[in-house]
């Protein structure tokens, strides 16, 4: 349900790093939906791609997020997530003296499959069996 | 206007493939809008930079598409056009052992422009005249 | 806020196009909002990575953006905006021979943030000081 797309510079994260970062955001996200959800996709862009403010950076990382499962209720809960997110990202970015931008777009629930299938409604025994299996399978309930 | 963004493990596809999977898609949309509407950009990722659930994936293409011309006008349409792309891309994805997920976002019609022109209303004497010729071209029609 | 994600053929541009583009839309945008807000990717797509209407294309460029810090209040603001980029891109896009077409969405404003912070509203005195020093700072108006 959220995609991560992350824009690096060139040799900013190791293998090993960027695993890091998928398995933060899977964590952050796995305790309230089925973890193989989230989904993080890396691209290192080089400088003469990667333009901020007109000028070509080798030190920006530009993060853009589509959030499907799950649509935010409250303004406490969009800031707890974006502060959530500042901590969880900081020792691979903000520690490095990477600068950084986030923005997250809420696109529709019903227009999303995963193995072809409608993903269940939050909370429903379904969604528990998809969290339990870490799979999609077919819906067992309406 | 839809744009079709493909992510794929490394060699998954081939040329022929893709340009497959691309004729299928342009031939969903094309009875009913412009073919030259239809764009589909491919994109290799390796494991490295592609995490499902926090785990490298090399088997997992993640798809994601905004569709700005038309939106859905009814569950069952949602429905119906899921379980016909699923179909159509069954043998290059779900036939072949791929794991995938999809989720189309609905953009604002009146935010897109094709070689500079802002493309006709649906069923308009002007769409028909891009749909015939399959090129934009300047608006005859209020 | 606005994120600019450019698709182009393979050497398309040069390191100076792609700086003349992004300096260009800065320009645009820069004037209403803090020039760093105006992130600009792009990335070379090969013919058979790249398919319009079905077919693979080595002459088309594909523009998607991201609105964020602003929404259009008007129709006349939409179109005026469309021609101002058509004017703008010509240079380097219609003058070269490129078909092109580009599509905008609008994000939440209250999902985003830079450095950690969420922007300052619209006009407001945080506004003010982000565009005159160029960088994002900790609020100090509530």
């Amino acid at each position: 349900m959220p995609l991560w797309k992350i824009y690096t510079p060139v040799d900013a994260f190791t293998a090993e790093d960027k695993k890091g970062i998928a398995e933060a955001l899977t964590g952050l996200y796995g305790r309230v939906m089925p973890r193989f959800y989230v989904g993080v996709v890396f691209q290192e862009v080089s400088a003469d791609n990667f333009y901020i403010g007109g000028e070509p950076t080798d030190r920006f990382v530009r993060i853009w997020v589509d959030h499907i499962a799950r649509t935010f209720r409250s303004d406490e809960a969009k800031t707890g997530f974006f502060k959530r997110v500042n901590q969880l990202l900081a020792p691979w970015i903000a520690d490095r003296g990477y600068d950084w931008e986030l923005h997250v777009d809420e696109t529709p629930f019903d227009l999303w499959t995963i193995q072809g299938h409608f993903p269940p409604p939050e909370g429903s025994e379904d969604e528990k069996r998809w969290m339990a299996e870490n799979r999609a399978s077919p819906r067992t309930h309406a």
